[in-house]
């Protein structure tokens, strides 16, 4: 059985609002140490994790490990109904068919409960390894969301280059070519480390669903190395994380 | 004639636009008492009824009855194009084949005429009988009309379950059941009086459409009596009200 | 050579805003005293000219005369990328097949850089002979914005009478009719200055898309004589303007 509860919705409608525009499905896995869910996006190219420990919630209780296959389109409707400020509770009993998501405003003059139908959705969990990357930036979320905003009326690839200097964003298409330049220093804090300098491309508009996250976090890290896929994270407060993977693409010559 | 000025165009567009939605045309009644208007909504299931008293008007002169066959869309055109604190002058001769309306700025630097033509419309005025009703509630407006909003996500039927111990509405559809308990009490200023206890069906579509009166009154009255139309009541300050009334859905037993 | 500095790209977004609706592409003609140019509208039926002189640069620099052939619609796309408050560098060579516009962040730690691929554009340059007009009005822009936009709704045509009592539009249409009269005064500061009253119609929905440039001044100046076309100027700072000009329409008499 899982009992937990948030005392604002406001995280959840954020996380939710994450997950949504990337995956329309995915199973919520609730054990004693909180929340977790894994899926790839839609089209299978990108990776999303979540974790939420259940010191997130001002109740947490979960005896049995449960497993919640969600739609999240239908999770969003619902959270759309609630205020920001309203506590909710979500509950599920063991073996469970539906999920409960009980809202209280201040005082409990107005009380809301909906239940959800759940899905049964096959599973394909994937370890994944924590290898060291060999660049790791800190930046701005909302510059991040908005450097890809605007990479992509250029052309569907942006290509990230690393290195101890800065990082840079290019994009190159009919329209003509982009470049921006960040450099490490105090007005937007941007922070770079880096063992190895790394150029890679990436599919645009992954990018762009990735920041769908951006109201969790004021800040969001990336890690690259060569050959292997990006990792873009969101962290949850102390709580947890949102990851996003994905893989760089195969540079082809140009003939 | 008529003649009525309004020292603000703010609450004319604010009648009209709780009007336009709902009903496509209507035959405003002009007497020397105020302004009536009453129509059944454009798929004929809803009535929508407006009153107006001449004390409403900074000025307001009508010394023979006068009926205005007005294209509300046509008016709610016009009414944007006038500042929300301009003066309006509505003017109409005796069997008037048109409607000025005049807006004035303050220190009469811009004035703005407006003439639109009437329609003959067939006029089928219903006394509606003053009966009393069982259940008397009172909500802000602005709850009702996001209440009326979120349940239109789950199903298209809307149910007000109304006992002493407060309202409840309810939907229940393809992606779940939701339930909103307004209790009785002090934040929110929910009043509740009953005599008996009324559990109804609406079609939400229709409550939806009243809603567009919200900006009209800070609280809205609703009215149910098992048997009878639903009436949603949103008064016009101290001079007159615009009133809804929906019959309710006949329940069919679930097979 | 090509090398111009603004110490804010805001200016430069509000000038492309109010060309691209009205040009999808037009030859800029850079020379050491500033910027032009000039161009028909995409139906040819209205002229728009930009006029910038050097000294609105905080840096200019033009040894010999440029002309760039530009695709308005994606020079605002790569503005929309700058920050308002960021400077802006624009570079050309000579015989550019590229220009380059450079951003810069306050402290530098953000550049970006974007090349636009040049047209090669017929020209045709126009010498507009400067007539006295027998109608001179300023009003405020926004209020003309507000008068072409609500005039559209009544009718495709618009009607200007100036006289030395006010300036009058009005439009007649299915809808009705409507009339707006500005009088010159101090509250809205409409100030009229008339030789020979004048009274015109226009297409108003070039008129609609000249009000693209209200950003770019407070005021709007209109010039009218009898059968020439209307000049609508919003002036640019100290340093110049844009010019719209459009033929009155030949009045049809109604039979």
């Amino acid at each position: 059985m899982l009992e937990a509860r948030l005392s604002q919705t406001l995280l959840l409608k954020k996380v939710v609002d994450a997950l949504k525009e990337i995956i329309a499905q995915g199973t919520l896995d609730c054990s004693d140490n909180g929340l977790e869910l894994q899926s790839m996006d839609n089209s299978h190219v990108s990776l999303v994790a979540l974790s939420l420990a259940s010191d997130c919630f001002e109740k947490f209780h979960c005896d049995r490990n449960v497993s919640l296959g969600l739609d999240l389109k239908s999770l969003g409707k619902v959270l759309k109904c609630a205020n920001s400020d309203d506590a909710v509770t979500i509950k599920a009993v063991d073996r469970p068919e539906k999920i409960t998501l009980s809202f209280e405003s201040d005082g409990k003059e107005r009380t809301a409960d909906y239940e959800l139908k759940l899905l049964n959705l096959d599973q394909d969990h994937m370890e994944i390894p924590k290898k060291d990357y060999t660049c790791y930036i800190q930046l701005p979320s909302s510059e991040f969301a908005r450097i890809c905003r605007d990479m992509s009326m250029f052309d569907e690839s942006l290509t990230i280059a690393c290195s101890s200097k800065g990082i840079r964003f290019s994009a190159k298409g009919d329209l003509g070519t982009a470049n921006i330049q960040l450099n490490a220093g105090t007005a937007m804090d941007v922070s770079i480390e880096v063992q190895e300098p790394v150029t890679q491309s990436f599919a645009g508009r992954y990018l762009n669903t990735f920041t769908k996250a951006t109201p969790l976090a004021d800040r969001v890290k990336l890690y690259l190395s060569e050959e292997r896929p990006l990792l873009v994270e969101y962290p949850i407060e102390d709580y947890g994380h949102i990851r996003y993977y994905l893989a760089p693409k195969v540079n082809e010559p140009d003939f």
